[in-house]
């Protein structure tokens, strides 16, 4: 016998959810699509060698690696990861993005307004809420290098967040060029930069404390940990931080004013703060990073920044870029638990028939199902077994307020 | 630099491409939720001994295998596909959905109407309008042993086809019991039936002289074989055919009968025939079975058929089942074909601003444009560039018709 479960990490999706998820989607879509983003599709699968280019961080230690097949598979003389696969499903839907611009570069307009949406997987150890197949709905957009492209991501994520019916979200801002300035005006060497920035972004779990231990432990100077913990600390208060911060850098500050200025009136139910201790994990990342936090406990929805500089891998010339991924699986989550009660909003219709109904009575069902389908109710056939009441329980709990039967008299309705 | 292309037999999806496959899956998803299917999602993911089963035929040896993860693999002992791999992507939706069905069977109706939608993936040689991963849109009654299965499967279907704006197509049925009668009734051991089903299959492209000769290079009997290509011959013509065939199995002549007669009224846009010389690929089918054929070369657009006796190698205890499965993908083809001048519904509003624009004009156009954009119209930023002219063709391009401009008198059009 075969087993029943699904992979280890991975899930079934049950009707009911897949509807709540689905509604998501065509929310999320519809905004988008109002902001004239385009959808687009890349394979699931791409080449392992672009999967293990560097971009992704510690995600691409979690590849699920496809075996080569056919000719290109010889067990015995390869041995390694890498000789033995030639394929890996995606991790992100940023990687793939970038290679897909190049790839279609010519069919593309010159400033190009990416909407995708789908699955990726990482083989992360599983744990509740946390699942190794999930989906994540980005947007991008390629070819434009002024803060106009992070406007319009962020008033466009802030419009498909309220559209989802979020209220008082938190979208938090941030410059990758800030934080390598607040670490080069501290006396850091560009090397340590990468492991203070990794320290910096566990402040919210560990606390500057915590922070402070874990530079120490790794052997970073006590006076300079110091003066850039008292840099951030000054940083994260008062309205005019961004004012202060231009001291470090002015051109990151003045554009991170800008986009403070602009989307504080134009994006939707949410606040824009500046956060000197926002990091983002991802390699990637060249200027402004931003992460949207929802309520009291501050969990991440989502989160992007400009990466400038990996089109330059696909295509020798540096194209600027910037995204905003929701995280669709946290807002499911929150949604579920906003909307348990909600009714679905089409009348549903079941005919019970007889399994010996003739051939033209159950002509006669089906035309009238067809017609009150036209209606827009959904119709559907149930066989009359022989414990009737447990079959109306059956129906009604599956929303099917009308039950109708055929006799001698026609169609009729079932109390 | 990193590759740019998709990898081998798999594609990129252009937005133009992405927005009628969406279309498409929209009247799809719409037409059968109105009969009352629940859309469910299985992991694109499976244990790689579930899809090696013997259920997928051919389809087995184009799986995608996964290499196991951590301390599961051991490259110094495990030297064989079935150690070094403990995953694969799923080949078809059948058998997923199997499997879901009897790890949520308690969580579900006892009647069980699913809809899914989704990828799978075949290593197939690649060719012309195929591909490696590929959508495929399957409907599927569990719990249903009658034909009121079958009736809402090709109801369903075919209204879901008509919807699309396909006309005049055929959907050709027959039962796999029948061809056992068929072969049975001709004196062939049941060992060799499937060599001969596979060939019978070939009728179509090999003609009967084709399958003749087929036949007797696998040395089956040319008595036998004489006498079962003219039962075939004498089924697939006349009205009466399915008559004739009660002689050889009258039970599955009766069903196909009463399948016949119901669907001739309530199947949309199509013909019914019987056709005695549809088999069907896959193992797992065990009774009627049905295929669409469309246009004057009778490409097939879907198919599906009874497979009563999968359930029971998960459940123990067997379950009918029935599914029907749109080739989404040749779906598309044909009504890229027939829409290629369609015009999007939406109006398409660019507004063209200047890098250096203030913070506060960009503010005014951002209110406009969600003024817009709420009244239905797509609505983006453009930055203006040097050459003005190559601006405003490229935003026509993209179906902009719409082109504004603020300036010291307010927004204007720009024509």
């Amino acid at each position: 016998m075969f087993t029943k479960t699904p992979p280890k990490g991975m899930r079934d999706i049950l009707p009911q959810d897949l509807s709540v998820r689905e509604q998501v989607l065509d929310v999320i879509k519809t905004t988008y699509r109002g902001f004239g983003f385009l959808g687009i599709e890349t394979p699931c699968v791409e080449d392992l060698g672009l999967l293990t280019g560097k971009q992704g961080g510690d995600n691409e230690k979690l590849i699920f690696k496809i075996l080569k097949r056919g000719e290109k598979l010889d067990l015995n003389t390869q041995s390694e990861e890498g000789q033995l696969c030639d394929l890996g499903l995606r991790y992100d839907l940023t990687v793939p993005l970038s290679r897909y611009y190049a790839c279609n570069q010519g069919k593309l307009p010159s400033v190009f307004k990416a909407m995708q949406i789908g699955n990726v997987w990482r083989a992360e150890r599983p744990q509740k809420g946390r699942f190794r197949q999930f989906v994540q709905c980005d947007i991008d957009i390629i070819g434009e290098e002024s803060y106009l492209a992070e406007v319009e991501l962020i008033t466009a994520t802030s419009k498909a967040l309220s559209n989802l019916g979020l209220k008082d979200f938190v979208i938090r801002i941030n410059d990758r060029r800030m934080l390598t300035s607040f670490a080069e005006y501290c006396g850091f060497e560009s090397a340590r930069h990468e492991a203070l920035f990794i320290a910096l972004d566990k402040l919210d779990k560990i606390g500057m404390d915590g922070v402070r231990e874990e530079l120490s432990q790794h052997g970073f100077d006590a006076d300079k940990t110091e003066k850039f913990l008292n840099l951030i600390n000054d940083l994260t208060n008062g309205e005019d931080a961004l004012q202060r911060a231009a001291k470090v850098n002015a051109e990151a500050a003045e554009n991170l004013q800008r986009i403070k200025a602009v989307t504080s009136v134009s994006a939707h139910d949410c606040r824009i703060v500046f956060d000197p201790t926002l990091v983002r994990g991802m390699n990637y990342y060249t200027g402004t990073i931003f992460e949207v936090s929802y309520g009291d406990f501050g969990i991440s929805v989502a989160g992007g920044g400009r990466y400038d500089k990996m089109l330059g891998m696909f295509l020798g010339t540096s194209v600027p870029a910037c995204g905003f991924s929701i995280g669709f699986e946290r807002i499911c989550t929150i949604l579920e638990q906003m909307n348990k009660d909600e009714k679905p909003t089409q009348n549903k219709i079941a005919y019970i028939v007889d399994k010996d109904i003739s051939v033209e009575n159950l002509q006669k069902v089906l035309a009238d199902s067809e017609e009150k389908r036209q209606q827009g109710n959904v119709c559907m056939l149930a066989k009359k077994i022989k414990n009737f009441g447990f079959l109306l329980k059956q129906l009604r709990e599956q929303g099917f307020e009308t039950i109708l039967m055929l006799d001698n008299d026609g169609i009729r309705k079932v109390d």
